[in-house]
């Protein structure tokens, strides 16, 4: 059984609430960065892995994509997300997902390859999916932020001030727990070096790589954004099938 | 003017002792990553910037490279750099080096470019000195590594024994100072994403990354080198010119 922790009740609440509020690091920091990197969306066919409740894949519609098949394995958050003829939904985990060969002109993905164990069989199959000249781009949070093994990076001193951010166990790739509102959310920390080389394993050229900062309206709405240029959350990648 | 460190007589004969004690964080770090990325050498035409004693460009010339012309600031070190018909050394700072375009088939650099301010510009000109086709090889202090602006990054107990190491910083590009035998080393700090990138908006497709940890040899002779699993010191890049 794949880890659902989107449908536990408790989480899902929250999280709702979160998103909904517009004031998180995704608004300021994540999907900006990741909207950046996004071609022109004219008449593609987009999947959308672990696209959650819809709103980058209705933004795509929006922005002219012919089709887009959101996956997720929440079926909670998949209940309330837009219902619009553009837009497929399917109800699985991703490890779980199948296509044709050269489905999709475009694979996006926010914040979710994080929670896959084996990412080489990722990389493998979003090759197989994507047409020659397609394009996937993903976000995924920063190794730096992954590395230590119990996910506790800030270092503060008595008053709560922040000192630094706490590296360890980089070279030690594979499962981390963490608690996010609930206990025991397992998350997968890759290298920068295995992310990159697994996407060109499989033909997938690098175009790009952002570590973002948060955007100047961030800034204001949620001053602790300025963590991010001290060290970085998120890493995205923008990659071509050869 | 540019720094030039190596020329500096306590620095110079600290360093001349340690790389000839063969047992340094390059011998069983840095190196041998470094050579696992390089292509076969067989006839190559190589320049090594930043070549130093001299025993990397020796090394290539052994396994089959046509010719290497090596570069670096230090005249103490270029002084007992080995002499011979297939290696032809330039006294200058790599930012004065000029060479027509595509003349070389390979070019390495061994722990250099971290010196240079102008890395866009440097890449600008080693992507023009490549040959269609021709490979890049370097390698670089990690981000990690260099991100708080002291460097000074390992949090030790009071018995000495690491804690973590600290991160901060990340965003703020350029100059770092630090010490390494002699005070105010220059160094300059720049993001993972900016060294891909910076090699990518040239025309170089990258290939491969490399966070390398010691070699067993390594964490027999210097059990020390065990940080580097917990910590990455070096980040290493091979890249292809389209």
């Amino acid at each position: 059984m794949r880890q659902n922790i989107y449908d536990d009740p408790t989480f899902f609440e929250y999280y709702k609430e979160l998103r909904s509020s517009g004031i998180t690091f995704n608004d300021f920091v994540e999907q900006p960065a990741l909207k950046a990197l996004l071609p022109d969306l004219q008449g593609l066919q987009v999947l959308d892995m672990g696209c959650g409740f819809g709103k980058l894949a209705l933004a795509m519609v929006e922005q002219g994509a012919d089709h887009v098949t959101g996956a997720d394995i929440s079926s909670k958050m998949l209940s309330i997300a837009p219902k619009i003829p553009q837009i497929t939904y399917i109800h699985a985990p991703m490890e779980e997902l199948e296509f044709e060969a050269e489905s999709f002109d475009l694979i996006v993905s926010s914040l979710a390859f994080h929670y896959v164990a084996d990412y080489d069989r990722l990389m493998a199959q979003i090759a197989k999916w994507l047409r020659p000249g397609g394009t996937l781009v993903f976000s995924t949070e920063h190794p730096i932020t992954t590395a230590k093994l119990d996910m506790d990076g800030w270092i503060e001193d008595e008053q709560g001030n922040k000192l630094h951010y706490a590296i360890d166990n980089y070279g030690e790739e594979g499962q981390r727990s963490t608690h996010w509102v609930v206990d025991n959310v397992i998350k997968y920390h890759r290298k920068v070096s295995t992310l990159v080389n697994g996407m060109i394993a499989h033909g997938l050229m690098i175009q790009q790589i952002t570590e973002p900062e948060s955007t100047p309206e961030g800034l204001e709405k949620m001053p602790k954004l300025e963590q991010e240029r001290r060290k970085p959350s998120f890493i995205l990648f923008k990659a071509v099938k050869l």
